[in-house]
């Protein structure tokens, strides 16, 4: 099954709603899925401050997860769909997994790996950027607002 | 409790008995400890292929386990050994927990962070590299010696 534009919409939305799950258990809100062949095979939120885990990423939990649904530490057919621009650590870990496309909507100008370099994720990535990024980014925004 | 390089060397020879046991698990031979107050705090060896997880390198197992263990997400009053220069990730991971030391055996010159710039790391993160890294070297070419 072929993923187009709508779909992008649909789940870059599913990832939105596992960042509003993180700002409900009061963690930054970062969501994401991993969709393969159409569907959704796996979803996380961040979870650093519940697990007392700065590795709990929401990008981490999610390779992990779809690498153990699909039986592979290569996700190349895969695409993950995260509501802010993956750290450097995230960006590692999916050049490690080879993953096939990634859609993030708000940029990280902070933490975000472009900062460093584009050339961190592996080179078969495909990368799209700046969809839903207003809607992700306000939900940031309104988490940190509350936080002063 | 201080630790002198005499340690060093102890707490680098238990990362390698880590990587010998990846080694022996037909694992890329990597492996680490995580020293607080002079105790061994977490061990961790390479687990990829057998968690079928592209994330599951030696120093990410143990971030999570030292970081459960102190009850903690911040290791700033900790050193991780490793027996090979952490990749992208894993440095990545180190800036997150806010790492007080680095020791690592060989370089990594095709996937050590230091690639891509050394202010991948905390700020605070002191760095000692070269410790044993002949025989942690040794170990990866047999390894991929093995494999040919």
């Amino acid at each position: 099954m072929e993923i187009n534009h709508c779909d992008d919409n649909f789940f870059m939305n599913e990832a939105f709603k596992e960042a509003q799950k993180a700002f409900y258990k009061d963690e930054v809100p970062v969501g994401c899925v991993i969709v393969c062949d159409g569907k959704i095979i796996a979803r996380a939120h961040n979870y650093c401050e519940r697990l007392c885990d700065s590795t709990a990423h929401a990008e981490m939990q999610a390779i992990t997860s779809a690498s153990d649904h699909l039986g592979s530490k290569y996700l190349n057919e895969c695409t993950l769909y995260v509501t802010l621009e993956p750290c450097i650590m995230c960006a590692g870990a999916l050049f490690w997994s080879q993953l096939g496309k990634l859609v993030y909507a708000s940029k990280d100008n902070k933490r975000g790996f472009n900062i460093h370099s584009k050339k961190i994720l592996h080179p078969k990535t495909e990368i799209l950027d700046g969809l839903m990024s207003e809607k992700c980014a306000k939900l940031l925004k309104d988490f940190f607002k509350q936080k002063r």
